[in-house]
């Protein structure tokens, strides 16, 4: 078994970098636009066998340290029993969204060892079948909440801060309910053989500091304390505004993975040498060519220079244009540096 | 005349802070919707008369201290021959856009004093009527042109950026037409009676600060050192990635404008002492109430504390859905503080 990524995330010596890519199983690759041109996202998600196939796909394609769970991080909006549709070109759209404080009783309580348990089927098959760790997860309550509050992600989340701001009480039961769902899928998760979970807080750079310490680190960090009482290893994702990585660093995470707008060892300085650090190529470099995407992989394997705790990532995810060549130069580059 | 703005623009004494907004004469204006619903915007903006009426709407509503030119961003564009079309919901769209290097080919220069003529009518028709100033503007290259560039603004500027890696040359000869044409046009508008010009960089947020430094920052300073040996009071808007601050601060401008990702007295000493500063109210707290953005607007003043060279405004442009009471509230708390 591979066990790189899990020794990067407990800061030990590694053979060779781990590197794994966010979105690496997704329309960048041929196999999956393909699977995706027969059957809409959220039916291939409930197949778990089919699922599965798409989890393992990258693997036909560059030898990734880990493979990432296919699902999506507004699944739990069904489970809640608030119905989404996936608009091409927008993005996941909840049809009756929260728009008011009272809006926030319509979330139903669920089980996710039941009500989401076709991707815990679809982890225990990948742990049968793969010799790579499975990476689980979960987004964190702000970002999730930025689909479901009236609105969208438009205008730097203007809705959902506006939302939070009028309403604080009803914001705190809002984040509370997703902070306690989440943090019971991802040991869900977990106990299916999930080696490490990350918690994609995707949007929380639209916040300020202190929006973000008031409004959106308690519920996060309480989903890292339940991972991290139950052994689960983890990773805490979000992208812009560098200004945040101490508070993102103080909410959890055994690694904090960043994006490309501040160097990677000066955002390993920010985050603490106790802690790992994941990240931090620009997607777009991988547009650049094969040439180009190498050389930036190196400068940032130059910056860590070899200190133990370093997963290889993106900054955000493979664009749908990326050329499964240049990713799967960027692996070898990794693993021969 | 009100001389506020171009007070505190030298950082001299002022007895009350100044104030405007960005998109200020927007559709957050009952009358300014009334106007679009009977023309287009590029159609509006070639009649003075028209487009000065919209500049000055604002006043009627809150007593700001500076209108700002009724313009956009990429009407530059049909000056140098590239037709333009704005699209509901996705914006300005360039119908046959930068591809490949050979395209810059086909950027044609031009004279803005005649090209873009009904600008600087626009302006003498303002001067000759308002008694506070007003802003002029144009775009920095960077983000100009990725609206030029295929691909578009999506994902972080991927395109642009891919196309800048891919095409340093070709890049060099596009931000440098920009640079200088767009230096021209901000000194024909001041010369036509603007009293400052602010140039917008909204989107170089997306860039590293590596890349901003190689890319983006050497042909906006180009453009600030123009201004500065003209003798054209300037402000230097951007948002996103306040990691960029001391770097957008090194390439110019009389004022820095910042977003809400950064406290504004932490952004002042990266900027430095010998610069004024613009902002720095998140547009969405205008959403959530007229108390919620008093409050906020009081912090604001409370951070700055009287220093000479504080601009108010917010961190971005005034949002269609935001309520002109709210925005009076805000004019006349930092009138009143």
């Amino acid at each position: 078994m591979n066990d790189r990524l899990l020794r990067a995330l407990r800061r030990e010596p590694v053979d060779r970098t781990p590197v794994w890519f966010m979105r690496q199983a997704g329309r960048s690759l041929p196999k999956y636009r393909a699977s995706r041109a027969e059957r809409g996202m959220f039916e291939l998600l409930r197949d778990p066998e089919a699922a599965a196939a798409i989890t393992a796909l990258p693997l036909e394609y560059f030898p990734v340290d880990a493979v990432v769970l296919y699902n999506d991080l507004v699944t739990p909006f069904f489970a809640a029993g608030f119905e989404v549709e996936l608009r091409p070109g927008v993005g996941p759209v909840v049809l009756q969204p929260i728009e008011a404080a009272r809006d926030v009783d319509r979330l139903k309580p669920f089980d996710p060892r039941v009500a989401l348990d076709w991707a815990l089927v679809q982890i225990r098959l990948l742990v049968q079948r793969l010799d790579v760790p499975v990476i689980g997860f979960v987004g964190a309550p702000l970002t999730l909440c930025s689909y479901l509050v009236a609105g969208g992600r438009g205008h730097d989340l203007a809705k959902l801060k506006a939302f939070m701001w009028r309403e604080p009480e009803a914001w705190q039961r809002l984040a509370s309910f997703w902070a306690e769902h989440l943090a019971e899928f991802a040991i869900a998760q977990h106990e299916a053989g999930a080696a490490a979970i990350q918690v994609f807080d995707s949007w929380a750079g639209a916040l300020s500091p202190e929006d973000y310490e008031r409004h959106a680190l308690p519920y996060v960090a309480r989903m890292f304390a339940r991972l991290r009482a139950a052994g689960v290893p983890s990773i805490h994702f979000y992208t812009g505004n560098p200004a945040l990585l101490p508070l993102v660093a103080a909410a959890g995470g055994d690694a904090v993975s960043v994006d490309w707008r501040i160097p990677i060892d000066r955002a390993w300085e920010l985050i603490g040498e106790d802690r790992a650090i994941q990240g931090n190529l620009d997607p777009a470099a991988l547009l650049a060519g094969r040439d180009f995407a190498v050389a930036r992989t190196r400068e940032i394997l130059e910056r860590v220079n070899r200190r133990p705790g370093h997963i290889f990532n993106l900054g955000h995810g493979v664009l749908p244009e990326t050329d499964p060549a240049v990713l799967r130069a960027v692996v070898e580059t990794v693993h021969s540096f």
